[in-house]
């Protein structure tokens, strides 16, 4: 659905601070879609490529913020955003909106919507829910937190982008989920890596064996919402799942076939540990997803 | 498809051996498909519930061997499975087929088709790749190794169960594809329990965020094929993922978070410590499946 009507509207200008290989991504999806796009990197690397698509360069940050009203930074982390943020891009931004997709935790979040607020700049926080080149595709998603009159105003020229998935007010809740999502991703790349190393190690092709992997770990993924049963259920003594005593005897026949393919499977040895604890623990005939209760924060009394 | 009519054709009558929550769906889904199924367990436990179904009680294994020419087998580990075929229940399986679907190392696979040869039993190993509830269901699908004139006798019973992947003649490489295809999806559980850890300590219900989590990572399934193209192409330093270096900053800000959250962020500590060691050895801006080369197995020299 596009966003405009051309004839009738024109597309929202948008400044793009920062060009790595996501903030490339970002650029050319707001180009694609008709959005005049106006970049800025702290260093000059990939201007030229976005320059000849048809981006506006920017002599300063200050320009690229005073180019229109909606400024969307994609930088390494926060102190890298902070050091941007000087005074003349600060008083540039006044009466703007920062959409700040740095990867950063809640409370650098918070921080950073405080700051805003104090010089009059409307801010959200947000995390990106793709790669570079599922960015504008339909895989992508978005997260927001922050106020919902700013997201509302700027809904349409988001959704160029990706989903829109708003959180909440508190500007902290999109670091965080997107965080728990990121480290949700870790632990397959963490799979990957180990499974990979596996099937090498007896010579089959990475890529003949690339299809099936793929196929389980998207078949996998319903594993979320079983987990999330069970844990909502506060059951872990039942299941719809093999029992912990059977997951761990799988565990010990990969620890075991690690050392006879002469292959490192320590990647996961963490859960592992943790599955070890838990049979110890009398939970041996329970669900997987009873590990939770060893990893969660503590619940305080009362 | 079904695979049998009915009215020419009786079902091909199957034995399984271990009732464990696997078994139980293996019996299920014969009985289901109309084969005569008998069923054996060392402890009587779930017996009676599958005789109320349809299934035949035998009385001893090399009764429920005796019982038809096709034997599954799906028992806790190897040495359980050696346990049981004694002098008499070997003696009942020659000339039968016995498919051994218990999880185990290739090392066990080929002595037991060793075994199986010496006493004039046809044999396959294989591996399940699916939980008790999705057996004979779409997302269902099995891994076989062993001779190509034993499973083409009886793929279309074995396809009840799920869609036959026959992976080859050695009769190892089912389980070795299938530890590798189950580390998989621990990477899978580690990220989830991880996630679900984060978000639980701010207040957000697990059931609320799960559906984000789910699609994430369904999405992100497509990095087992990103991982597969830059290990093929033996290229990572170039890649349409983020930056290590990127990625780096990321998990930095999740050992933050976790700091600040009270969660204990450790369950993939050692994919984080080969993140950091592949950015010192110089591949900050090189791809994240470049991990590989710091876990696969050393080539030798040739």
């Amino acid at each position: 659905m596009p966003e405009h009507d051309h004839s009738t509207t024109p597309a929202t200008p948008v400044t793009i601070i920062g060009l790595g290989a996501m903030g490339t991504a970002l650029a050319d999806a707001f180009l694609a879609a008709g959005h005049p796009t106006t970049v800025w990197n702290r260093s000059p690397g990939r201007v030229e490529a976005l320059v000849a698509r048809g981006a506006r360069r920017a002599n300063s940050a200050a320009d690229a913020v005073a180019a229109g009203p909606l400024v969307i930074a994609c930088v390494l982390d926060y102190p890298a955003l902070h050091e941007i943020l000087d005074a003349s891009v600060t008083e540039a931004l006044r009466g703007r909106t920062l959409v700040n997709l740095t990867n950063g935790i809640p409370g650098q979040a918070r921080a950073t919507a405080d700051w805003a607020r104090e010089h009059g700049i409307e801010y959200l926080d947000g995390g990106i829910m793709a790669i570079p080149p599922t960015v504008a595709t339909p895989g992508a998603f978005f997260l927001y937190s922050g106020p919902d009159e700013v997201l509302d105003a700027h809904r349409a020229t988001l959704e160029v982008l990706g989903e829109v998935h708003h959180l909440g007010t508190d500007p902290g809740l999109a670091a965080l989920q997107d965080l728990a999502l990121l480290t949700g991703m870790y632990g397959m790349f963490a799979g990957i890596l180990q499974a990979f190393a596996l099937v090498d190690s007896e010579g089959i092709p990475t890529k003949s064996f690339a299809p099936m992997l793929r196929r389980w770990l998207t078949d996998m993924a319903i594993s979320v919402d079983l987990f999330a049963q069970r844990i909502d259920a506060d059951d872990h003594d039942t299941g719809v799942m093999n029992t912990l005593a059977m997951q761990t005897t799988g565990v010990a026949n990969l620890a075991q076939a690690g050392r006879e393919q002469g292959v490192d499977v320590e990647l996961l040895a963490p859960l592992y540990a943790l599955m070890q604890r838990r049979v110890a623990d009398g939970h041996g005939q329970g669900d997987v997803a009873g590990l939770f209760e060893l990893i969660r924060r503590p619940r305080v009394a009362g």
